[in-house]
C-alpha cells in the first residue's frame, strides 16, 4: 500500500502497449522519428496553438531548460519557497543557467503570495548591476502542497511578469492533476494567460519515463535543440520517449488517470475531516496530515508507505496516484480513522 | 534497407520483455529500485571488480559526466580528432566540466597515435598557469571509424596517463562491438589496463535507452549522484533503465547481439575487398568505403539508407546492427558489387 | 562631505607613493614580480603562518574564487541574509562557482544566528541527492551592518563547520577596521578559530586597487593560479597589486587608517546616541540611523552624501573611512543634532 | 636589457602622473566616477562612432567578455592556431561563455587563412544540433606573431562573418603597434570593416593596469556591466583605470609609444636581416628569429632576456616596447651579429 509517490507507480497499459508497438523496425534516430514528428502535432492540437515540443526524460531537465532560455546567467528566478526548483534538483537550474539566482518568495498552502511577489520585484533595480536581473517567475501547477493556482491567481503572475519585463514558467509536473481538478482547458491554464514555457509532466501520472518541455514563447528557445543536445539529454531512440507522449494525451488517458488519483486523494480527505488536522487543502492528488509520531509510527507498522515531511516529524504527505487501488484507499482511511 | 547507424534500430526482444516484465506494482523511485540495487551487483560480477554503475539515457550524458569527475574546469582532454567528444556533442563535455578544454590530437584510423600523445604531453607545463592542465585522456572503442585499440596501445595509454599524473577515460558508445571482435574480457579492455572511467553503451546494441557510466577508481565521482541529478539525468522510474541493462549483459546478451552485427560488417568487406576501397579496416560494426559521387547515388537510389561522411563527398559509413538482416547484407554487397 | 562609501575615498599617501617608487625599470609580468614574491612573505608574517596570497584587483573577486575552491558545483554556501557574497555580487559566486546554490542565514544585527545555522544544517541530508551538499559557511567581518562577530561567536562556527564538514570563509572587505575596533590579532580572527580562506580587503581602507584572498588551508586551492588566470585575474603588471598591499600591511598602516575610520563613525554614535535612533551597534566604521523621511531630505539638501538604506526609506548608512575629515564628521553631528 | 615582454615594462610617466592626479578627494565608486564617464566620450572620439567602453584590467577579461557576448554557451569561436585566446588564457574564455568551443584554423605567419576559414565554415551544419554553432571569428591584430592582418583582409574577415552570420571580435593587446605600423586610423581597423567587439590594449604599451572592452555593436552586450561585475571585474575605484585610459589615447599617446617599440623592432630587422633567419615578417614590435640553441645559450650568457619560443628550441623572441632603450637595441644587435 505505496502512498509515498506518483514516482513509484508502474506504467499504464495503454503507454506500455504503444511502446511495445513502436518497435517495429527502424526509425531516424535523434528525434526525427515519425513519433516525434507526429507528437509535435498532437500536442499542438492539445494547446490549440503553436508550440515547440521538446521530449525529455525528467522533469528535472524539463525545468532547467525552462529556465535556461528564461533566464541568463546575470538573472533571477522568482518561486514559491517550497518549489521543487528551489529545493530538490541538487542546483540543477542553476548548471542549466549557467550560475542563475533562484529567490523563494513567501506565501501560503505552498504558493506564492503575488503581492509579495509584485513587492518585492518592485524593491529591486537600486543595486544596479550589482543585483541580478529579475527574469523569470515560476509556478507549479499543482504546486508541492498539492494545491491549486486558480485562473484568476495565473492572471496576476501574467500581469506581474509583464510589469517587470519577466517569463512565466510553470512547473507542470503535476498539471493532470490540476487541469482534471479545475476542469478547465490546458490553454486556459497556461499559454492563454501568459504563461511562456511549461515543463509538462507524464511520468508521475502512467508513463515510464516521459516529460515534455512546451516554449509557448516563439523569441524563446530558438536554439533549445542543441541546448537538449549539450545537456546530453537527446535521446537516441526519441520515438520511444515521443510515443509514451502521444499515447498519454490521445482520447483523454492523461485526464482519466489524473482523476483517478484525485478522487483517491479527495476520499481520504472527505472520510477524515473534520477528524484529522489536514495541513493544507486537498485539491489535487497529495494529502498533507498532520499526525503525531505515534499516529505515524502506527501506520508505518501497518505497512503503509509515505513520506514524513520533511522539516517535520509529525506531517505525513499521502500521494495518490492513477495506479492507487480503491481498497488501498480505504485501508488507509480504516487505519486512519482509528 | 537500413545502415544508416545502429541507433535507427529496433529494441532487442529479451530486453523489452524485461522492461515489459519490470512493470508490475510500485517500486522505489530515482535508483533505489530493486533492478537498480541488483545493476550494481550484475556489473561488478561481470567486470570482476569494484565499479560504481551509474544508470543513464545517453552516451553524451555517460561521456560527459565522464570527464566532468576526471576533469577540472581549468584542466584538459586529449582525444582523437575524429572522437564524439570533441565533434558531435555539441559541447556538453565542456558544459559538464565547467569548460575545460579539449584537444584533438592526430593519428591513423580514427585512433590517437600514442607517441604523438606523449609528445604533446610532454611539451605542456611551460606556460605554467596560462594553460590548461592535462588532466584526461579519452578513447573511443571501438573507434568512429569503426576500428579498435588492441590491449597492447591501452596498456600504452596507461603508461602514459600515469606519467603525466592523468585519467583515462574509454568511450564504449560500441564497446561491446568491441570485444566481441577481439574475444577478449572487459576486465582486460578496461580496469586491468587502467581505464578509470568507462562510458558502457547499450542502446546502440539493441537496448531502448540503457547506457551505464563505470567507475573503476573509487578516488572519481564520490558525489557522482549529486552531479547526476543536477543535470537532470536522475530518471525516476529507473528501474526501466536499469533492467534494460540487467538483461543485456545477463547470457552474454550483448556479446551475441554485438557478434551478430560484426559478422555482418565482416560479410561485405571479405565480399568486397580487393574490389572496393576500404578506408579503414573492418574490425568491428562499421564500413567505411570510398565509393564515389556516382556510386553513392546510384546505391542510394536503390532504396539503401546509409550515411555520407561529413568532411568527404565519396566515403560512405554502413552501420551494421544486431537487427541487420543476412539478406539486406546480401543485398548491398550485391548492390555494391555492380 | 562624503560619507557614501569607503570606496569612494582616496588613495592613501603611503600607499601611492609606493606604487609610485615601484615603477622603476622592468619587473617579470604575472606575479612573478619581486614585490609580489615579498608579499607572500610579508603577509605570513602579518599572520603568523603559512598562507597562500592571491592579490586581486576586487573582493568579489576574492569572495568568489574563495568559495571556488571551498564549494563544489553541487554545494552550497550559507551565509547571512545581508551579506553581500548573496546580494551584491550579481551572482558572482555562483559564476566562479559553477552554479552552488548560496542560502541567507537568519540572524541579528546583520549576523548569522549560530544556532539557526546548526539546525539548519542538522535538517539537511534527508533529501539525498536531490538536496546541495552543505559545503561553505560565510561570514563577514565586519558586518554588512558595521557589526562584529567577537572571537566567540567565530569559534562557535568553527565548532559548526567542523561537525557538518564544511568550511569557513571569511569575507574581510572591511577585516581591518574589526581587528582595530577589537584590538585583537588577525590570527585570532581568522585560521586559529578556523577561518580557511579570508578574502582580506583593503581598497576601502587606503588602497587604490588592491584586495588579497588568503588561503589558510593548505587542502585548499592547489590549483588557485589557474583559478586566477581563468577568471581574467592575473594582472600581468602584478607589481602594482602587491606593493599596495606590502605598504598597506607595514607599519600597521592597515590598522592606523580604520582606527581613524572607527574613531570618526564612534564619535558620531556618541554625540548622538540617546537623541538618535542607531539601527545597529556602531562597532566599526559604519553607522545606520533611522532618520525619517523629511530628515534625510534635510541632510541631502545640506549636501552631505550617504546612501538611504536599500529596502527601508528612512534609514541612512554613514560611512566613515581614512580620508574622512574630523571637521566633517563635526558637521554632520551637528546637522543631525538640529 | 629586458626583451622578454612588453609587460614587463614599467608605466609611462605621463599615464602614472594622471594617476596620481585623479588622487584627489572623493569620486563616486564603481565606474560611475567622473572620468569612467569622460573615457566613455574620449574613447567615441577616438573611434569616430558611438561605442561602449568597458574599462578592464586584463586582457584575458576583456577576450573573455568579448566572446561571452558574441557566443552562446552552444556556439564555436574560429581563431587563429597560435592565438592567446586558444592557448595562453587558461580556458577564460571557456569560463565566460559557459563553456564554448574554440576552434583554431590553420594559416600562415600567425594569421587565419581567410580560404581555410571559410572551407571550414561551409563544411558545417551537416552534423545539426549535434555540434557547436559557429558564431564568433576572432582575429589579433598585431598577431602572436608580431605580423599585421591588411585593411583588405579585415574586410575579408568581414565579409565571412556576413555570409555565416557570425560576430567578428579583434584581440587589440598590440592594436597600438598596428596602427602605428599601418597608419590607418583606428576606425578603419575596427569597425568600418566589420569588427563587432574589441579587445583594446593599453597596459602593453606603456599602461599600470588597464584595457577595455569595446562594444560597436548596439545588438551586443546590453547586460555588459551585470557581466562585468558578476565576473569580478567592477574596481570600486575605477577612476584610477579609466583615467589612465584617457592619458592613454590624448594627444596621440599611444600612437607614439607604439612607434618607438616599431621602430626598435624594425632596427633589429634591418641590421640582421640578410644575415639572420627571420622567422615571420616583423610588422610591429616583435621579432622572431631562429637563433640555434648555442646562439640562444650565448645571448643568454651575456644577460639578455628573451623567450624562447614554446614549442621550439632554437626560435627566439624579441620584444620591444616603449621603454626600449636604443641601446639595448644596439647591444642585442651587436651581440647577435656575433
Amino acid at each position: 500500500m505505496n502512498f509515498r509517490s506518483d514516482n513509484e507507480a508502474p506504467v499504464n497499459g495503454v503507454i506500455l502497449q504503444a511502446i511495445i508497438d513502436a518497435n517495429s523496425g527502424f526509425e531516424e534516430s535523434y528525434a526525427y522519428d515519425s513519433y516525434s514528428l507526429k507528437l509535435q502535432k498532437t500536442m499542438q492540437q492539445l494547446f490549440g496553438c503553436w508550440c515547440d515540443v521538446v521530449p525529455l526524460v525528467t522533469g528535472t531537465a524539463a525545468n532547467s531548460l525552462s529556465v535556461a532560455i528564461t533566464t541568463p546567467a546575470y538573472g533571477s528566478i522568482y518561486c514559491s519557497k517550497e518549489a521543487h526548483l528551489l529545493n530538490d534538483e541538487c542546483g540543477a537550474p542553476e548548471f542549466y543557467s549557467a550560475g542563475a539566482k533562484i529567490i523563494g518568495v513567501d506565501g501560503n498552502e505552498g504558493k506564492i503570495n503575488t503581492e509579495t511577489l509584485d513587492h518585492l520585484l518592485e524593491a529591486t533595480g537600486v543595486h544596479g548591476e550589482h543585483e541580478c536581473m529579475p527574469s523569470t517567475i515560476s509556478i507549479t501547477q499543482s504546486t508541492e502542497a498539492g494545491t491549486l493556482y486558480s485562473i484568476d491567481e495565473i492572471k496576476q503572475f501574467n500581469q506581474i511578469k509583464q510589469k517587470h519585463q519577466m517569463y512565466l514558467h510553470m512547473d507542470g509536473s503535476r498539471i493532470a492533476n490540476a487541469c482534471a481538478s479545475m476542469g478547465c482547458s490546458i490553454a486556459d491554464m497556461t499559454w492563454k494567460n501568459g504563461v511562456d514555457v511549461l515543463s509538462f509532466g507524464a511520468t508521475k501520472n502512467g508513463a515510464m519515463i516521459a516529460e515534455a518541455l512546451i516554449i509557448f514563447n516563439p523569441k524563446l528557445g530558438k536554439e533549445i535543440k542543441r541546448m537538449r543536445k549539450r545537456a546530453g539529454h537527446l535521446v537516441s531512440k526519441m520515438r520511444f520517449i515521443s510515443v509514451q507522449l502521444i499515447a498519454y494525451i490521445q482520447n483523454d488517458l492523461w485526464l482519466n488517470l489524473a482523476s483517478h488519483a484525485n478522487k483517491m486523494a479527495h476520499k481520504i480527505y472527505t472520510n477524515l475531516k473534520g477528524t484529522h488536522d489536514f495541513v493544507y487543502p486537498v485539491q489535487a492528488n497529495e494529502v498533507f496530515i498532520r499526525l503525531g509520531v505515534s499516529g505515524i509510527k502506527k501506520l508505518q507498522e501497518k505497512g503503509f508507505l509515505f513520506h514524513i515531511w520533511p522539516g517535520s516529524k509529525d506531517i505525513i504527505r499521502l500521494v495518490c496516484s492513477h495506479a492507487t487501488q480503491l481498497s488501498d484507499v480505504d485501508e488507509i482511511i480504516k487505519a486512519l480513522k482509528k
